[in-house]
């Protein structure tokens, strides 16, 4: 018991993000944990009780209509990335008319992708990528009658790259499928790039974007978006005490505390706040991997601002040893995300540590 | 635009909790606020890069098991009771050896189930109840060889009864069947009671409890708690980039605020804080079920801090123009919540509105 106590929360501290080189997650913006603790004791998931945050969520939703290029969006605050992944991949079950239904995604989609697949029965087909990107031909092959959903990614999780999304909505909507976007990393640096991933861009029917990633709210504020309302009719479940009479969501307590910090994370960044970020993060990346490179690693990227190198497993331990949070993709580089709380001067500090080693 | 920036978070302030009847989260206990406040940009998601909440969840899971019954008990902090039924379906449907799976619960199951059920492709079956409270025998009749969980309510979300758990739990024994409980509410005010309901009342597998409702933490702060860590194991999904290597959660990220403040409720309540708070709402619930009884109306309960009444629809709609957040069950009886927050003298004013009605 007297052992049990030492391990409460008595004097912990949250680690600080100044060797975090990992996390697709980062400090919030001021403004998000203000917002966030604000709105600590109210839940979205009873929209008839706490009001005030059901309006607040309408204007989150708003404004990722506006980062996504839907004038009139539908969508919600998820837990996170994972539940909106899995929500889309659901909503495409449901629609569909097969009892034997697949998903096609590449196979650098996120592991949420595979945990829906067992959760709702679909099976996931993934295909080779080219480069790590989507090889939209051999997505092609994969497609049959019971491909109910087919995936792009913008902004992969291990190298940061962005899919063909305009070809896969097109390989999408001739196999009459849902098309998703996962931009649940990149959604808030893409709107700086030229690359075409989102509503605008594409006829894709929903997308995963994270306003607790690069959009700097507070965990946990995920985001799903659709195109419609209707969209989310096939997951309607009645609710018989609430005020109100039905729900869409995948769980049900939900944190104000997310929704708050979204929308003042996004009306405190959006879009010039962002732009300022993409930027920093991006250069930082740049200078990362030509550090690296001239160190004589194998760098990929930055394509986003994501590097992965080809750093031995010992050289990982070794500066794990030091403190970095640091990892490494399923083929074994390391790889070094560029989150917005990843500083210039904390990347030259990780240099001197591999020079050192 | 203007209008958009009108319905923002300049000014906007979360609803307080003063004619909040109807909720069953609450204002967390100071403690809590404070750990979630310390805690909001952590990730026990992810606990290689998050280590200090990775501990703090150990602990959570610690204290829930000396709630439950439990000296070493196995379950993660979810993001809510709902999260937690879906796993423990979801576990019961993995371990089992059919393709035709069915879950026996009683009528009054949250509708979390109907929504688990849906999601995973299993059958719901549902019994009818007698006096609200589980019918052990009409459970037995819908029991065959593809039940793969029987459910009990310890606290329904309705009338705040507790299912006969034990011998539930008999039942589930005879068929092969997992064992869930879904405590989600009532778990912080039962150990104070004389009910049946935990690990050591019965061979039960798995129970949700959430310390965002009666346990006084701030959402997301769901609990799992299951009676061996193999529980999980038909969980498992490969996480290829984190420090770690697998996953059994339902979400990906999830928020170390929840966790902390689960913790620190727990450390500050458990056990004495927690009686006073159920003595405290049981004696609330008792003077308001005199009253209304008094004043010629048909109340249920209080079993637990809860009331129901025959009070009419139209007296619903005025209650709810005078600012009381109120719901109905799905019998349209109205129903009252004695949540901490839940004062005598905000009752008094309640009862008092009524007599004005």
């Amino acid at each position: 018991m007297q052992q049990a106590q030492q391990a409460g929360l008595e004097g912990m501290q949250p680690q600080d993000f100044d060797r975090v080189l990992t996390s697709m997650c980062t400090e919030p913006h001021p403004a998000a944990r203000e917002a966030a603790e604000r709105f600590l004791a109210t839940n979205p998931g009873d929209p008839g009780t706490y009001q005030t945050v059901a309006e607040l969520e309408e204007r989150a939703v708003e404004l990722l209509g506006a980062v996504t290029g839907l004038d009139d969006p539908a969508g919600y605050v998820t837990s996170g990335g994972t539940e909106a992944n899995i929500q889309a991949v659901r909503i495409a079950r449901n629609r569909a008319d097969t009892n034997d239904p697949n998903v096609v995604a590449p196979k650098s989609a996120h592991f949420s992708f595979r945990k829906a697949a067992e959760l709702l029965g679909v099976e996931l087909r993934t295909a080779p990528t080219a480069d790590h990107r989507a090889d939209v031909d051999a997505m092609n092959e994969l497609v049959d009658e019971d491909t109910v959903a087919l995936v792009g990614v913008a902004g992969s999780t291990e190298y940061g790259v962005v899919d063909p999304i305009p070809a896969i909505a097109e390989l999408a909507n001739d196999a009459d499928a849902l098309c998703h976007v996962d931009a649940a990393w990149g959604g808030f640096y893409l709107p700086f790039t030229d690359f075409e991933w989102h509503f605008g861009h594409a006829d894709i029917d929903t997308l995963t974007i994270d306003p607790h990633k690069v959009g700097q709210a507070a965990v946990p504020s995920g985001g799903l978006v659709a195109r419609s309302e209707e969209v989310f009719d096939p997951l309607a479940i009645d609710t018989p005490y609430l005020e109100t009479t039905s729900q869409v969501t995948l769980t049900g307590t939900r944190s104000g505390a997310g929704v708050a910090s979204a929308v003042a994370a996004m009306e405190a960044l959006w879009p010039e706040g962002y732009r300022e970020q993409y930027r920093r993060s991006m250069d930082n990346a740049e200078w990362l991997a030509d550090q690296l490179r001239a160190r004589g690693h194998d760098v990929f990227g930055p394509v986003l601002p994501l590097v992965t190198a080809d750093l031995s497993v010992p050289m990982t331990d070794e500066l794990r040893g030091r403190g970095w949070r640091v990892s490494k993709t399923g083929s074994g580089e390391m790889r070094i995300v560029c989150m917005p709380h990843v500083t210039r001067s904390m990347l030259r500090s990780f240099v001197a540590d591999l020079d050192w080693y």
